[in-house]
């Protein structure tokens, strides 16, 4: 039996290349990077490989979906109410707790190193031989310790972080020192040197991040957010960055992306906007989760990664 | 017996506080910033801690010295010819590893990450969503692999880097894939992602990497120098860097400190000069290393770190 993959990505040759290169038995693709060169293969595709938002509008179409693969971790462009949910919906989030971990190390490095202040020194000539910090020894309280959180945990104990984990009720992570939950995360940011959000966009993790977390972290704090920004509420952010009463904040995601011209966000001294690109989908890291998936389909296995679509990842 | 110990330190004070805190037996401390202000100690003190080039011009005058303990891991301001060697000089090398391997890991992925293309992005206000690379998979030669070396190769290890090792004879760290000796430092480099050198100022590390070396590096490959300056042909690198064959250096010394105005390295794209500080000596590292020293070197036991004045390390 043949079973028809419509491909629907901004990197779709690469994913027809590479899926073509593992040999999928019975698979045939069809890969567009537009629903209007799909033809009609989203009416006859039960499997389906796809950007969230590039597929999204094309759900009603879909009338031989039975799995959908998302090349992203965050799904909630696929998870909203009023939307169908007769078929698997598996996401990609194995693929970007190494990316992110080297994302969070690096951008706390470099706030400890001063690396920004040094980089301008060297533009205008000057040997800026300021002392530097380090992260060795400082506290990191991860909101989130999913499959993400849990990479970015291990790679600060190999530097020597201590590490604080929120979550909604699990503690499976050896790399996290002490856990917290339910309305604890203020108590767990009076302890934090660092705090790291990966949450996705859920209704329990929308404005998690508000004035009074924001309020019990200590002055010398730094946030990072690489889950969606709607974990942080912007305006409470804004407001303690300007009061002096957080040291800095790493943002790759935001309530609004692009992130708009207006926000004060963009020139606050300490703020970094990495544009989200903390993690983007590389097809050789999601091609690999979509055969191993294709493999267990076809041979009637339960799907790795498959989302709830009532906790929305 | 009461033991006489000078500080000379530009971190007199804090070394006072710290030592005075860790209770050492017979222990009477001299603390100062400055020759002058030693008074006659210099002439009573039979051991001394010390900023090597406070003490260098000293030395004649330590006629009572039998243990100088250094507060840095490069002495070669010591171990000059001329100078006398009639003592016990130990240096702290064991204290620099992991403040490098922060520095090494957080520039090396702020480069991967266009860390630096992108802070520029967000000066102009311009969302920047440009594909950044990761350092996981990359290979790292690391040209010396002593105390600091084996730290830095231990980090990239946690992120997944394949590590190569150039050393003089050793091949006892475990975090290294595989060594390199002698002559074969070029053949190394032509595996190299990133050349990351860490080596002592000796005879033996002067001009090593040279020109052939640099050639032998792959276009993209980027150089990390946080050893000593003359490891490295600046003249050589300042070519391969404006040729466009070598992608990028991050520099922490230099042949002459600070570096002098004139020199290309300030301004060149894609060079971080970050000023001598990658790893400083911060009394609460070294005092500790000094106290164990000095608890050996008053029970007559074998002090650690001692250095070899033929080889300068």
């Amino acid at each position: 039996m043949t079973n028809h993959v419509l491909i629907l990505s901004a990197r779709a040759a690469d994913y027809a290349r590479l899926l073509a290169e593992s040999e999928l038995p019975e698979c045939v693709l069809h890969a567009a990077t537009n629903a209007g060169d799909a033809g009609e293969w989203p009416a006859r595709c039960p499997i389906v490989l796809a950007d969230p938002p590039l597929i999204r509008p094309l759900l009603p179409e879909l009338t031989a979906l039975r799995w959908l693969q998302a090349t992203y971790a965050g799904v909630e462009t696929l998870t909203g109410p009023g939307l169908r949910r007769d078929y698997l919906l598996t996401n990609a989030r194995g693929a970007f707790g190494d990316l992110m971990a080297e994302y969070v190390m690096g951008y706390l490095i470099m706030h400890e190193r001063l690396g920004w202040q040094r980089f301008l020194a060297q533009r205008e000539g000057r040997w800026d031989a300021t002392w530097p910090g380090r992260v060795r020894g400082k506290t990191m309280g991860l909101v989130g310790v999913g499959s993400i959180g849990a990479e970015i945990a291990r790679a600060a104990k190999c530097f020597g972080l201590r590490t604080l984990g929120y979550t909604r009720a699990s503690e499976g992570c050896a790399a996290i020192d002490g856990y917290f939950h339910g309305g604890d995360l203020a108590a767990m940011a009076t302890q934090c040197d660092y705090l790291v959000c990966s949450l996705p966009n859920t209704d329990a993790s929308r404005g998690l991040v508000d004035a009074a977390v924001l309020a019990a972290l200590p002055p010398h704090a730094v946030l990072v957010n690489v889950g969606r920004g709607s974990t942080v509420d912007e305006g409470a952010l804004v407001a303690a960055l300007q009061g002096g009463r957080l040291a800095g904040a790493v943002l790759d995601v935001f309530a609004t992306e692009p992130l708009p011209q207006e926000s004060p966000l963009w020139s606050l001294p300490n703020v970094l906007v990495t544009s989200h690109t903390s993690a983007l989908s590389y097809p050789e890291d999601i091609a690999p989760i979509f055969a191993d998936n294709y493999r267990r389909f076809v041979a009637g296995e339960t799907l790795r990664h498959v989302v709830d679509f009532e906790q929305g990842y």
